[in-house]
């Protein structure tokens, strides 16, 4: 997984157990590509001090996800949801009957709601 | 959701980030039904320290639930793709061309794979 899309998935499972001000510095870096400087001169805390920030906002995302693997889980089951997506997709092609369909598409529709919720 | 499924689906989504500790007598308690002089005892800590224990075990797995809901999703997902399943059984039951079957079997794998890692 390239690192933007791995720190941006971190982020999403696992920014709320990070502290406001942890989660605002890497917010502003990851998802708002601020520089360090810019970072240092809009929270008013030294360069260094969000290099800090940063790293160890890395070393509890990476704590957490070596615990939960809800990152791995999500790709992973994503992953199944869009293959059931096709297999149905292509069975809804394949079919005649109009309840049949019906039916493959309120398979669908729960496997959607379940990608939303993922 | 009654309590004893509730504390188990709990610990079983964020027992890894308690203390090896707190993992063990909230385990003790909870999944071994050990009294806490039981677990006083063999732990070698006072009675109102299992208690302590228990009740930050659970003050932090709240904490956790309330941040990452793993819970509640995982709840949430199951009836729907349990409902998947059903419906998909339906239509085998339905269809009568071998291909289609084999199609609507291989996305009851799929599910059941996905059940399998919630």
């Amino acid at each position: 997984m390239n690192s933007i899309i791995k720190n941006t998935l971190l982020f999403d499972f696992y920014g709320d157990l990070l502290t406001d001000k942890q989660n605002k510095i890497y917010q502003l870096y990851y998802l708002e590509d601020l520089s360090l400087g810019e970072i240092s001169e809009q929270m008013a805390i030294s360069r260094q001090g969000v290099h800090d920030t940063i790293r160890r906002c890395h070393k509890q995302l990476d704590h957490y996800e070596q615990k939960l693997k809800l990152v791995k889980k999500f790709v992973n089951n994503k992953d199944k949801m869009i293959h059931i997506q096709q297999l149905t997709q292509e069975l809804i092609e394949e079919l005649t009957r109009e309840e049949d369909k019906k039916q493959l598409l309120q398979i669908q529709g729960i496997v959607n709601q379940i990608l939303d919720d993922l």
